[in-house]
């Protein structure tokens, strides 16, 4: 046999606690910030560990979270994996049914819940659901008045007749370390779990240059929530390169990140596109000295070229944009420079950092179409994106169906519909299931949108496809006018601007006026409901005309 | 169960080839530099994998080296182990009798050698060792005449007939995908088997900053020889990243290193201190823009702080001292300046540099006395360095007796003796074999050594320790002085040069004037042979004195 010792996360913990003891943790709190080094929160974690030991928790267990971004969250993040639990992180943002299905679907036997976030919880517990739930831990020193969640302790208590040391077990690289849901909008969320093995990878491929390129002097603020597949698994990363954590708590503004950086020193920092938006705004308006910061990871949904100029030529930060999936740990692509584009004038690079970006070195891909022909990198063609690797699930929890339908051998399918250029950088164009496949071409429903929204008369605008017995599938557009608009000559000229701006076909068939474009609990547009709603005709004004016909090329 | 797909290298090859398709592949020949892309690469991989195929290797089979840095021996770094085969890098430095011995350990099946070393390998043939041998193959496009070496073929025909695409097998992790001899000064070679996934982990963990921070961008040519623990993994790294590959050939002078630096855009290089203190010196005397050049890894054995401080100084150039082992695929720790040192005055940070450095992140370490205690990290204490993780061995290649005696559970016995100052920057003070063991402490041979070899009239020193009936071992010099040395004197001075500099338990007992310190093969002192010829007594002028005593703290 050929071997060397498991991948397993102890080691990076070990190595901060020894290496950078004095680096420190530092937390925005309800009272302010709190802060400490890796060598106590190498106790603490070891406290956690002896006190889930204690409460019965071991090989196997699953441990869950519904927090925020804090020290105490970030504990759990070494200590139940470490312990040989697993660590279930809970998007306390879900709908109350879908929090009870993922409780029960886990088993979770403990759950540690934010003093601010105990009353959702609370709302949400069913007996039934949370029969596996033996105790409740706020994380706060205190259990708060009527927190109408039982048996309940708080974290401090629940750790602090634990010593700061624990023995750790030897652990196998496929023990189950983490747990997220995926949250479609459709059908039940969909578990994926964690071995040791993935998040040592996926923690070993963020650190470089390819990655996310951290090392030991960053001052690393994961904004993105800690429920979100592991903070983009920065926790982990910003451990293993021995670098200072800034969490921001709970619903930082604008103004509470614009002063952690200044205070902290932050040089990195991740989110999603709206986050740095508002900060953008705030820093316009404000004072406030950003200079230590490098770089921003966005992620989560497209960044608009525009933000990622404004950082530039304002504040001298790069914009990392990155695309990942919980499938995925989650980071697959992210959009570097490639070797002598910084030549290349302001504008080009900014079109390739907009791009959702370069595989990361140790995945593969490939750009299928219906036949499961690969499409040619050429910038144009689209196809679904598939990826496989060392930090890409292979399978779902407890679920044949999705299996079945997402995976081809250890490909996972991602229902993200891609163009790569030339130079491989992959930009997503739209989601599987939108995609509007019309005489054997494709329609990105994405593209029409963007492309309607941006007329002066247009609310909000949504675009889904058809049955056609033709051509399979044909647009059509729904859209939410703005007051006083003329609709007549709307509907022409949206027509119009889509035919300049795109193959003649891909002009919808027809474009229907609605009030409100339905939404998910989240907050994204929910066009299985318009899908349903049309199924049904009572909402189309006309009928779908037999116009023009799609490219047969 | 919970998983993802397995680490392997192939992804990497990939990769590259896909991403960064022009990027170049440089190689110094006779005839002078060859070049070519990361897209030919790939496909003149697949050639030789089918031509492998086609010569009846397969699954686990054994492909050995005979090699110096070119791009045909990088060829078959990609190509044996992503076709299930396992490649085997021969050191040709190695003396006849450890070259049969390590070719009929492994029973390598094909040997791929250089035209330069045909001859040397000829010469080591041995119908019984190479049995298992079924053919040679001459890395050029021509078999030179009288080769001495049968059946014999040359690479570019041996590839010439394979297509340029291969159906690479889904590997095992665990699989064996290299291997390489440790040549110790006593007993036969231990072989070290690298799986797939040693070798993955090992890439990913030398790709960020806290490894040797290598990225798109930058142009590597590691001077380290191929058959050294895989250029220390540089050509897999490079690859992963999508970095330039400059392979200097055969014994590169020089000269030739600095033309390569300035006609290649050399970024980063690595090798052995002797090879960079003739570069220095070559810079001194001629005129060459190595400015391209940002760092080299120096490890092998200890880089004087002059070196690093020369090239700070001259050329703006970072020197990171690196330490590892055949055992560990080879890197274990790099001294990386911590955040804050970047202020400290510039010999403080020398100093840092010139230690072995901090472990990688994923290992772990520890450093234990006699009795398996650990030692404090203070920089004084002394203790064996043990390490483990994820790209450290856990046992030799059928060397039962080895394991036994290096092997402590999962930890490897490094038999290299350390301390860890308080920084946690590991500096190696002697081999385990050679660390004097005197009443209950530990003197360093090495440290005792380098101060001696400092006086005027010393020309080579080397220090043993003795059998002691008190104090177990007691140390004695073995001195070869200049011409004209005044015997006498000297040996009083060096007594006091090492009382003013250690403990005063730590001056010999005995100074013995030799003519020449008997040398391994490799050049490195033979403490071996004093200790046998110590034990004869016939070398002894005069007898071990009952000095005073070494302190019993």
């Amino acid at each position: 046999m050929v071997g060397a010792t498991n991948q397993t996360l102890r080691p990076f913990l070990w190595r901060a606690g020894k290496l950078y003891p004095d680096r420190e943790i530092v937390s925005r709190t309800a009272e302010g910030l709190e802060r400490y080094t890796y060598a106590e929160y190498e106790g603490r974690v070891a406290q956690l560990a002896g006190a889930l030991s204690d409460a019965g928790i071991g090989d196997g267990d699953r441990v869950a979270t519904f927090c925020w971004n804090h020290n105490r969250h970030f504990e759990t993040y070494f200590g139940v994996p470490s312990m040989g639990a697993q660590l279930h992180t809970i998007n306390p943002l879900l709908p109350d049914h879908h929090i009870q299905y993922i409780v029960e679907n886990a088993a979770d036997r403990i759950v540690f819940v934010d003093p601010s976030l105990a009353p959702k919880l609370a709302g949400a517990v069913d007996e039934d659901a949370f029969d596996s739930v033996e105790q409740f831990v706020v994380m706060a020193s205190a259990v708060p008045d009527d927190v109408g969640l039982s048996p309940v302790t708080d974290y401090e208590s629940f750790i602090a007749d634990a010593p700061d040391e624990y023995d750790w077990p030897d652990l196998s690289e496929d023990q189950p370390a983490g747990m997220c849901y995926t949250s479609g909008t459709t059908g039940q969320p969909k578990g994926v779990e964690y071995s040791q093995q993935m998040l040592w990878a996926h923690t070993m491929a963020t650190l470089p240059e390819s990655g996310l390129d951290i090392g030991a002097e960053d001052v690393i603020m994961p904004v993105v929530p800690m429920f979100h597949v592991n903070a983009w698994g920065l926790p982990f990363s910003t451990t293993a390169a021995g670098a200072k954590h800034v969490y921001p708590g709970p619903s930082p503004t604008p103004e509470d990140l614009a002063k952690l950086i200044e205070e902290e020193g932050v040089t990195m920092t991740a989110g999603v596109p709206t986050v740095w938006l508002g900060l953008l705004d705030y820093l316009d308006e404000h004072d406030a000295d950003v200079s230590s910061l490098e770089r921003i990871i966005i992620g989560g949904s497209a960044a608009p070229k525009s933000v990622i100029r404004r950082f530039d030529e304002e504040h001298d930060v790069d914009v990392l944009h990155a695309w990942g999936m919980t499938e995925l740990s989650p980071v697959g692509t992210v959009a570097h420079l490639k070797p002598g584009m910084d030549d290349l004038p302001a504008e080009e690079q900014y079109e390739k950092r907009a791009k959702q970006g370069l595989l990361a070195p140790g995945l593969e891909m490939r750009v299928v179409d219906d036949d499961g022909n690969e499409v040619p990198w050429n910038g144009e063609e689209f196809g679904e994106l598939w990826v496989r690797g060392p930090w890409v699930t292979t399978e779902y929890f407890e679920r044949p169906d999705a299996n079945e339908e997402d995976f081809e051998g250890n490909w996972l399918k991602t229902g993200d519909v891609v163009t790569v250029d030339e130079d491989g950088y992959v930009q997503i164009v739209d989601r599987a299931k939108d995609v509007i496949k019309s005489g054997g071409e494709w329609i990105s429903s994405l593209e029409l949108e963007n492309s309607i929204m941006a007329h002066d008369d247009v609310a909000e605008a949504t675009v889904i496809g058809v049955p056609h017995e033709r051509w399979q599938e044909r647009p059509v557009a729904f859209i939410v006018p703005k007051s006083g608009a003329d609709r007549d000559a709307l509907k022409a000229e949206l027509v119009a601007l889509v035919e300049d701006e795109f193959p003649k076909w891909w002009a919808p068939d027809e474009v229907v006026f609605i009030d409100e474009v339905p939404k998910t609990a989240t907050g994204k547009f929910d066009k299985k409901v318009l899908r349903d709603q049309y199924d049904d005709s009572s909402l189309i004004e006309g009928k779908t005309p037999d116009t023009e016909a799609p490219s047969d090329e």
